[in-house]
């Protein structure tokens, strides 16, 4: 298994950031990805190497171009207006709002926002930018595999996440969907069928958004109830698609507390609908704040646990790209997540 | 005039606010109401009387049930969940959100929130509470002066401010809407026609918001263009009602750095409309962070200037409930206040 990685990640390393109702210093910063490229190291999991280019088309084949403009100025439009803080939102377009953009940056902020926990930085855009082109490196790995008949995996570790941002909004510490970019540039490289497994503690809001109107596109989540949990909005069991979308759509919330033998259920539930639907490429949203330990999340799962979950996702048998998403137990982040990559350790 | 005054402002104290991305002492604060309080004592504007009590009724005819047992238990669920801050939203349902009311404290506060300048906290509820009652007071009075052919007027000096908060949000400082109670209340009393003028720098989104599809409220305000401005996504000229309430919503923005002369005009526009429309009763939403030394606003009206408006207003001879909004220069507040109300002095 190949390893993409840049050190690009470290321009995004958020101060502070808002968690009732205190600035607190950030969950989502540089650390998760040492901690996790620190155990790649150990135990050899493949050779590392760092992503190529791909540009701003293959990000502006899912996101909205003035929401990627707003993401390339932002932090200028900020500084200029003369706010010395990060970039937390003001306000929002809450219920019969105006679609308008405004024009003031404050505005645009809450246009283009879903949360206060995201804090844009002078970095925001660097870091966000490699770990999407480290994700685009990725896929043409696989889509590389499913060319030759190959069953190779690639790992993506990079942050900021992704899997919360959706076509022209950010949230959740993601500001590029790396997800979704990877699953349509697996389509545009002729790819027909591709499913986005998200096993981050975390409804995968983001991913849902691009492709809910979609059929070439599985999107299957497993995720702590939105009732009780972030992002609170997205991830109930009937958001199901829609139109041509309909049916390709598969939320499988389950109730805090839940253990690695429930959660098992519902993973197999997935990769069933997923060879069902007859994926040729899998592109698996990576996070690891199921565990037990985390600090911001509520299911039971151990760290052995991430071995059975691994090998279970390898029994599904295509080529699969792991994309780095949420985890915030930094000590047990690098051994969690590469116990669910060591079984594709080919 | 009289004037309706409750010390119970002092419940709603928020120690910060987040601006700029830094959390910094609260602009809307009760100070505010300590300095307008003052000058009608040193100016002698009219007798201070104590609020009435009118219960929950004539709040529920304007906001969403839920939304007020939210106001009602926020701070409990809040603090007993183990947060220590004040109540700042975390994330809301941006975009094609589900419009299902999560369970947790986090997920209800970004479920009926604006923004994030409008911290909930121990006290909001007294506040806001005793806020609307002198309100509602001042609109009894208001009613008997119109069965009583009178042409009094009556202020409402109080504080958390209104006019943000909608149907079922809060923002802007605002959690009920005074000023759409009070008119609600008039209606209710069996006056035919309201009209609501607010004058704050930014626009009364939630009272737009409440009375938007209805004919029997005639809606004007005079604010900073939303493109530049707080709220943002509300108080577009465009913005004309809509359904039955088509043409009874006027908004009139105008430019960053706008003088008075020409905000006059504005004014004179809209006292033009609301004669027209017939009403019987003016309620006024009064904020003058029009100031040119306001620290988060934009026009440059000066403090003679306020006496012109109150004249201008009083020619429109009908009994007038003035409510008390915005004005974050706490130093020139009381005098630019109570410069608005003097000729109404009877």
């Amino acid at each position: 298994m190949k390893i993409i990685y840049s050190d690009q990640h470290y321009h995004q390393s958020p101060k502070l950031e808002l968690a009732g109702g205190d600035l607190v210093p950030s969950f989502e910063n540089p650390s998760r990805a040492e901690h996790v490229l620190e155990r790649v190291k150990k135990i050899g999991l493949g050779e590392i190497i760092t992503p190529d280019e791909f540009g701003l088309r293959p990000l502006l084949a899912v996101h909205d171009s003035g929401y990627i403009r707003f993401l390339q100025t932002a932090w200028q439009e900020w500084t200029d207006a003369g706010f010395k803080g990060e970039i937390i939102p003001l306000c929002w377009p809450a219920g019969q709002a105006s679609d308008v953009l405004p024009r003031h940056i404050k505005g645009k902020v809450g246009y283009y926002a879903q949360g206060t926990d995201s804090n844009i930085t002078d970095g925001t855009w660097i870091a966000a930018l490699a770990a999407a082109q480290s994700a685009l490196t990725g896929a043409a790995l696989v889509c590389d595999a499913v060319k030759n008949g190959h069953k190779t995996g690639a790992f993506s570790l990079g942050r900021p996440p992704g899997h919360h941002a959706a076509k022209a909004s950010y949230g959740g510490y993601s500001f590029l969907n790396n997800a979704a970019i990877t699953a349509q540039y697996c389509r545009d490289q002729g790819i027909e069928k591709v499913a986005v497994l998200d096993v981050d503690f975390h409804h995968g809001n983001g991913t849902q958004d691009i492709f809910y109107d979609r059929d070439d596109v599985f999107f299957a989540s497993i995720h702590g109830d939105p009732m009780d949990n972030f992002p609170y909005f997205w991830g109930h069991a009937s958001e199901c698609g829609t139109g041509q979308g309909e049916r390709f759509n598969l939320n499988l919330p389950l109730g805090n507390g839940t253990q690695f033998q429930v959660w098992r259920e519902a993973l197999k539930n997935c990769l069933s609908a997923i060879d069902n639907f007859g994926a040729e490429v899998l592109i698996v949203s990576l996070g690891v704040d199921t565990f037990e330990e985390d600090p911001i999340s509520a299911f039971k799962l151990k760290t052995p646990d991430y071995l059975v979950m691994g090998a279970d996702i390898a029994d599904l048998g295509i080529p699969t790209l792991f994309v780095m998403e949420g985890g915030y137990n930094v000590e047990a982040l690098g051994v969690n997540m590469i116990n669910v990559l060591v079984v594709h350790h080919f």
